[in-house]
């Protein structure tokens, strides 16, 4: 008999069916076994009445986490998880496992401590929450490829091993290239930036590396970064205007795909507005000092605490909770940055909040050689390692612009979990280096 | 007006028209003016009869490569690129070029030397037959993706920074990890192997990283790996079954939507038949024995002209271009693989050759944990630095296979490029780290 997945079992009630997949857990009640089988998706509920069903568990001494293929007759029972069930079952051992795992994976939440459940995260990943924000994750990818594929852009893999690393200032590791130092690329930004030159219309997923010896609750050292670049803008409202799709995209397609995954996780999904509401710079932090009585007029950033100030702000204006503060000030932003032509200490970049927090930054470029060398010339930074860089703007370059979000810190703002390596496969941090 | 693409122009024959991109070429016959415009995808024509139209070019003193926009009436004309042109045209510079490129872009070929191509990559790339490659990869993933994602796999994406690399003997680059060694990844197997046991069916899409001092065609030190690995899998044939799949669905995709590229590359595309031919290892070298006379029995791998033998005789023998080469000796396959039950000697593994050169590995792996520890104790290799990978089959594993596609190999056979930098972005070998 052909193998179903566990959330298909609900359409074939009355009929025989064969499941596989790890046993996730077995009670005894009365006499009677209820085995929960776990597959690459779903949960289903076995229910064996005679100790015979059982016995091929029982004979090989096999607990939990077990590989092992279930033969039984679906039926409906609105107590049983999915409402449906499996009964007269005919069980057959593929993987024995004796041993419980290092911490259970079958309860409604994991209760180790974090640092437990990272080192086991070869085991832990398959706790069903854990799983869902692991697939969430996937989602996003996709609905962000989807997304920028459907406007023309062409997807990049640009190299993470670099001969030098200073586009942000961002610390960077350092590694032996065949007795050369080199670094990992702590971002795209150069790479997606010449692209444009190539195709106008850029994105690429990947990993990008920092050297930042943070330990907080919101780095990794090694992360997913969502880029995006494209030529022809006006300005940075240009780039505003196509990041806001990209987030609608990736909210429509995951309540659309990932219903059960935000059910499980209990996500309260945002609304995307269609047009994002936007404060300048200068004038949140005139609304701060207003609101809050809080004076961070003049200084050259916003603090979390001003931003949670601003979600809230944005959430009571607008009914918002997202919401752009454009116009940084150019002395806070990189060298290849786009001043704002009216007040050129502020530039035309932007951070999108979301829910009080930093989600995604991005901005016009500067798209003149010899802006750039001015520029360079005015950050006190040689030439010589940008060579290869400015040889795309010496060649033609349109206006443009492009953003950069991450993955993991988005997904923890929207799931709500209390540590972005919680979100994150395998995460990378001072101290862990495995799994 | 608003813009279009140069590839939109043909359904506006007729009609005023905006146009911008990239001054690709320029030549005077007659006191006509040519110009062709390359935009992100495609080459459009534009004829300026008299001498005002042009002026703003010749004003501005700008050549090839500025960035410009033109407006013009759509004009059917059988000689033009795209069977169409523009007329009386409106020119507006939007960023002057006034030096030539390091290389001419708008010759049907690049002339210049491969160094001098890939040194000046932020600008060669833009060649409408090198970005078409580009283009060609970027379809290449996004089938992939796709076809798997209709099988129920889940995208992952596993850490690059590993604190040992030691999956299949390939070198690795070694980092300083916050004052700790560390290594770049050589592919994500392992990762890969562990997620079968949350998601029974992952693929991932990243750079891999090899450190082998090769100096040849087809080697590059970084590379875009294909992943996929799967869970209840019958053996490495189940494997194959998918990855022929898996290869239509890229080879239908590309016909479908990259047929530009693909005409302009001349890139003949090969017939995936519904079952890939296959032979085992031994059989193979029996019949280079008897074919050829070259005894190459008793030899532990292939060599690059018995692939191209067996190519051959695929080709005769079943009119594939497509060969599985089945159950490769043990003693050349990493730890991790499954032997043979009947054949211990020969292992559940297989190598596709496409026009006879090896374009995927994969096959079906050890998932019982005893087996690993007999493996690795067979290999003389410690356990320690595996102990997280370990402990996936420890809790439980299907019986599970996968394989790897290197992207950028898998592209050079298929256009049939000369050097596997060719039709890669920015290209990583032993001399070259930028651009």
């Amino acid at each position: 008999m052909e193998r179903i997945r566990t959330v298909e079992v609900k359409a074939h009630i009355g009929e025989r069916v064969r499941v596989a997949g790890w046993l996730h857990s077995w009670r005894q009640l009365g006499g009677i076994n209820f085995l929960v089988i776990r597959d690459g998706r779903g949960l289903i509920q076995a229910v064996a009445e005679s100790a015979s069903e059982v016995a091929p568990l029982v004979e090989g001494q096999v607990g939990v986490e077990s590989v092992i293929a279930v033969e039984g007759t679906a039926m409906s029972e609105a107590q049983a998880p999915g409402g449906v069930e499996l009964h007269e079952l005919r069980i057959e051992v593929i993987t024995p496992v004796t041993e419980p795992p290092p911490v259970p994976l079958n309860k409604r939440r994991i209760t180790a401590s974090i640092g437990t459940v990272l080192d086991h995260a070869s085991v832990t990943n398959r706790h069903p929450a854990r799983r869902a924000v692991l697939r969430l994750a996937a989602g996003i990818m996709a609905a962000f490829r989807n997304t920028l594929t459907a406007r023309g852009f062409t997807e990049i893999q640009s190299p993470k091993i670099v001969a030098s690393a200073t586009e942000s200032g961002a610390s960077v590791f350092k590694l032996d290239y065949f007795g050369r130092p080199a670094y990992l690329a702590q971002s795209p930004q150069f790479y997606k930036q010449i692209m444009v030159g190539v195709f106008e219309r850029v994105f690429e997923v990947g990993p990008v590396f920092r050297a930042e010896p943070h330990d907080t609750t919101r780095h990794i050292n090694e992360y997913v970064s969502l880029d995006a670049e494209f030529g022809f803008i006006e300005n940075h409202f240009t780039v505003m205007a196509l990041l806001r799709d990209v987030v609608a995209g990736i909210i429509s397609s995951l309540s659309e795909y990932y219903s059960a995954e935000l059910e499980l996780l209990h996500v309260q999904m945002p609304a995307v507005p269609e047009e994002i509401p936007y404060v300048h710079f200068a004038d949140a932090q005139e609304l701060i000092y207003k609101l809050h009585g809080v004076d961070v007029r003049g200084e050259p950033d916003l603090s979390p605490q001003d931003e949670r100030w601003l979600g809230e702000w944005a959430q009571r204006e607008y009914g918002s909770e997202f919401l752009y503060v454009t116009g940084y000030p150019m002395r806070k932003r990189p060298f290849y940055t786009y001043p704002d032509p009216q007040r050129p200490e502020y530039s035309n970049s932007f951070d999108l909040l979301f829910r009080g927090s930093e989600m995604v930054t991005g901005g016009q470029r500067l798209h003149r050689y010899e802006d750039y060398l001015a520029a360079l010339g005015k950050a006190h930074l040689p030439l010589e390692p940008f060579a290869c860089y400015l040889e795309a703007f010496r060649y033609g370059m349109p206006p443009e612009g492009g953003f950069a979000i991450g993955l993991e810190r988005w997904l923890m703002q929207l799931t709500g979990a209390a540590n972005v390596k919680l979100v994150t496969l395998f995460p990378r941090d001072l101290n862990r280096l495995v799994p």
